[in-house]
């Protein structure tokens, strides 16, 4: 059976008529572009702006308005937390808080604690100190990349309760509340306020703070709880396509979504998912991959991170970098090989955030009828043979691609 | 916050290669295309032939499958009848019938009662004149344009029930009947017989009418009620949306559709919704409105009209006129303004109805990728960056484009 090699270049579609795309030099790209057939992507759906996971689910065959449950339980995967069906999750930030009383009565000064980089003590320290069975409630608390982590409780509660994470510095930690008159999330929001004050008591009297103190540097003191999300029933992608996945990531978020679906995530050295990755290193990862996976998924993430900051020569320069470091694939067997190079989302240069502009569609593979475009960019993707699709209608073109559609009807 | 102005030329779209739309003159037109992005829309959905207010829902972000009720609720909201969730309203069109015994025994023989002009006096007559109250039903009956009016009823009633009119001349008057097997549409059906009833009464004796007589006009002696529609419970635009709506329109349907979501209708001197309104009086009226408000709509009816009388010529020099009076939308601050010409439907001039084949759209603002697209022709707008989409579909585009878009996910 032909495998797929899905490369997912974060945030590329931009706007307006000189994009980092259009302008980038990009002749690897292009010739991808000039064998394939090519189209406009809406992810989601036209006008609707997608997140990263929402945007990942829906590239990998599942309807995101029927399997999305929020970011917590997807952060929670991508740290590799072992998650269970009725779970509740949340991504957290370590972040500093300084004044007098409780928890709830401090002030963010930092929603990232001075972007520290090293949490493993002061994990551990929760996950010993911190103890929740008078609430009948069992948690797992696992470190992200830098100041991220994500946090479980494991029992019958709810999602339906608010952030801690007040999303501003300069403003009050923010007590969780029950979103539903309903016991049960009144509960969730006791269990997680008690969380919050008892790791905030630890973490602010650990040496590791008081020599950060010391040394000038923010406290990394409160643990920012947000995006409460109840870890979903999803069929796994294997058992629902009968392909095995894998990818190659170095963002939390998208290992999250296919450690969700019971994909493997491939362990790269230098895939950091910044700007500071080692592209050549997830390529060459990506092709060997092949070997061993049915769909394999490429995801690049920098892209985005330019856009988020307004950088336009950044983000042009990486695609470049990008081009000269997928030339390996100009070489694979296309008729072994279906490749599809496209964008999650849009994350425009004078936006700085994700928009709904369609994104840019190439699938290289023998069968496809090849079409007259001959750059990969949004300013020209849509004059080829594939139109404008979403998400879900790309995953089910490239199933039904390689042969793996079933039909409907007789 | 940019701000948006729609342009809807009401049923501009023809079939065929050679259309009202594309041999007519239309520089400016032309102009805002070649500067824009442009596509083809099915305003409902592909094959769906769009009324006027269905489409005009579906335009203003409204899922006319989920919301439409019927035109009656339309009607009325657009005569000026303050609504209440649940009321049933009908439009209403005077009529003149002959023949002996009660209304439900004679015989429509104009169905606009010679295209009267004035009916203040007589619909005066009929709220004086007609009580429900024995029924415990309130109601509110208003003029429109012409011979045209709606009537609401207020109880606990249903719209699950027949038109009194027969929509053909030399037809009797036909007797409103429930649809349903249901006590409340027995009850309805009978409240509105009544009313019928009582009207032609007071009508065909009204003094008016008996000089009309005298002049050998048609009585305006009936009330042909049709288009029953519960009113709708329908979230306000400004309340969903953020942004403050409003519409310059002559056309009591669209002032209707405009008014049920909470939006303002500029009263413009000149605007008749007819041949001879005042277009360049439009035109400025809905760019001074973007001072004052966040989406303006700018509806041209005419084109509609001719449409139907299946006048080629007409629609065309119509088209004409309409292309000069929009010149000074060619000066927008395109970076403050997000403009969308388009039509609510085609009407065809060899159809003389609304069908559903698709109709052009333009954006033109700062951020569009420009195509192209060289004509603002429904021959020309299928070439564009923006495919073919749906009137719910470009409303959230263009919400994207404005960043008034909520991301979905993370």
């Amino acid at each position: 059976m032909p495998k797929v090699l899905m490369v997912i270049i974060d945030g590329a579609g931009d706007r307006g008529n000189v994009t980092p795309l259009s302008s980038a030099k990009k002749p690897n790209l292009n010739k991808l572009a000039k064998m394939g057939i090519n189209g406009i992507m809406d992810t989601i759906k036209p006008g609707v702006r997608p997140g990263s996971d929402t945007a990942h689910l829906a590239l990998l065959g599942y309807d995101p308005f029927k399997c999305y449950t929020g970011r917590g339980p997807i952060e929670a995967a991508g740290v590799g937390i072992e998650l269970k069906e009725g779970d509740v999750a949340f991504r957290v930030n370590f972040g500093t808080v300084e004044g007098e009383g409780s928890v709830f009565d401090k002030i963010v000064v930092d929603r990232r604690a001075g972007r520290i980089s090293e949490t493993d003590e002061l994990v551990k320290a929760i996950n010993e100190g911190v103890d929740l069975s008078e609430f009948g409630v069992e948690f797992v608390f696992k470190r992200g990349s830098g100041h991220r982590g994500a946090v479980v409780f494991r029992d019958d509660l709810s999602d339906k309760v608010s952030d801690v994470d007040p999303k501003k510095v300069g403003e009050k930690v923010k007590r969780c509340v029950p979103l539903e008159d309903d016991e049960k999330a009144r509960r969730t929001a006791e269990v997680v306020n008690y969380f919050v004050q008892r790791s905030h008591e630890i973490l602010d009297s650990h040496p590791l703070n008081l020599e950060r103190e010391k040394k000038g540097l923010p406290k990394a003191n409160v643990l920012l709880l947000r995006g409460a999300g109840k870890v979903p029933h999803l069929p796994k992608f294997e058992d629902r396509y009968g392909m095995k996945l894998a990818c190659v990531s170095g963002t939390a978020l998208i290992k999250g979504v296919v450690r969700l679906l019971g994909g493997e995530v491939l362990d790269v050295k230098g895939a950091t998912g910044g700007k500071d990755t080692d592209l050549n290193a997830k390529v060459e990862a990506s092709l060997k991959a092949l070997e061993r996976y049915d769909f394999v998924l490429l995801h690049i993430k920098a892209t985005d991170e330019y856009g988020h900051d307004g950088d336009f020569e950044g983000k042009k320069a990486f695609i470049e970098k990008i081009d000269e470091a997928i030339e390996p694939l100009l070489s694979l067997d296309f008729s072994e090989v279906c490749l599809v190079v496209t964008a999650d989302h849009s994350t425009p240069i004078n936006v700085r955030d994700h928009t709904a502009d369609p994104v840019p569609v190439t699938i290289v593979y023998r069968d496809v009828r090849t079409d007259d475009v001959e750059e990969f960019s949004e300013l020209k993707a849509y004059k080829g043979g594939l139109h404008r699709m979403t998400g879900n209608d790309l995953f089910n073109i490239v199933l039904d691609l390689i042969n793996k559609a079933k039909k409907f009807g007789a």
